[in-house]
């Protein structure tokens, strides 16, 4: 899988990919992250990629040119399955979407900053707007690391036990079951008998029952209750 | 306001802090950020901060040991309003929960790695569970950095432009409408009359029907319809 994140900030993400699984995945050649800086695709001297807005207001906008200009080099290189947008007025990302990109070969991820892009750069490219959530940030940088890295991790190979996402909160609509390592006892707080039962099948339906009384008391929305 | 993130990856997040509004914010003293590689807080030669799960299974879990000693030493030297940490199962942020956070003075946030943390370090010393949305991730750097940004933006004099933030999506619970800017055409693509008029109270009247209309049309959820 290739992912190519479009930013005007593309320091930003620099230890990020250098440090993370996505580094490893790299390495181990299961995604490519290439990360293009809008103002090598300007045209003026100044290398500018926001202007004011139409209308009057407070915030800058993002220029349809460089952003025209970076898509269409990169769609002329390879056919891209999606090209993502992430704007806070997306629609909110969640894992089942996740699990859906990680099967695609190319995506490229257009970072909002400021006060957003053009629309018409909205209406012409943009094929998928992705939120992370009902909040807003100074740019759509932070969103595309964390969509890459929630698709990335999915790629077979990249975790080192694969069964470890299989047990991810989501994956079953059932949030993760408590976990405890060593020490068995610390300040009096002790690990739940069962778990040192060395019981494999009695473990597991703690695990689920937990899991089950998790997500009911704090999101029976994923039980449909 | 302070920020103290503990985390067993801090390199992850260095060159966020130091190229985005969050440098600027603390270079302008409005806001602190502190790393806290947990790696500092063990005591064991091998610096080792996971082991394997009570009960068996795959992924590791974060130990006690090196959380409690980071976040006791921390909370000896002043007092912190809330220990967050960052979970897939914690409580959904939204920007109430940002616009709270921002008037806080010291905040304690711990990044979940691997499978998480110990069970009991959630029940002796975390306040609040924060999850940026119903997605997995390789770990809470990522939602530390998307909370700390969050929360940092809103704090006066972040912004160039204090307006600039009230009007963001969710400020109002209406998603924000398109912006433009120059040119006034691109492709055939027009920017709408209304925003070259010069009639402010009635772009402003335009603004305010576009952004009901798409709230209306992708999230209908905030209007309460």
């Amino acid at each position: 899988m290739r992912i190519d994140i479009i930013t005007c900030l593309p320091r930003l993400l620099d230890s990020y990919f250098a440090h993370s699984i996505l580094q490893r995945a790299q390495q181990a050649g299961h995604a490519e992250v290439v990360v293009h800086d809008l103002r090598d695709y300007t045209l003026d001297k100044h290398r500018r990629v926001d202007d004011y807005m139409f209308g009057g207001g407070a915030g800058m906008v993002m220029q349809i040119e460089p952003i025209a200009r970076c898509i269409r080099a990169l769609q002329a290189e390879r056919t891209y399955d999606e090209v993502i947008y992430m704007t806070p007025d997306g629609q909110r990302l969640n894992q089942q979407t996740v699990n859906t990109f990680s099967l695609k070969q190319n995506l490229i991820i257009l970072c909002g900053h400021y006060k957003g892009v053009d629309e018409r750069i909205r209406e012409r490219f943009i094929t998928r707007e992705v939120s992370i959530g009902d909040f807003v940030l100074s740019g759509g940088e932070l969103p595309a690391a964390v969509l890459s890295d929630a698709i990335i991790r999915l790629i077979p190979g990249v975790l080192n036990d694969e069964t470890s996402a299989l047990t991810d909160s989501f994956q079953d609509d059932l949030l993760a079951p408590p976990v405890y390592t060593r020490p068995a006892e610390w300040e009096g707080m002790k690990v739940p008998d069962i778990l040192l039962s060395g019981h494999e099948a009695k473990i597991d339906e703690w695990r689920y029952e937990q899991a089950l009384a998790r997500t009911r008391a704090r999101r029976p929305d994923l039980l449909g209750e």
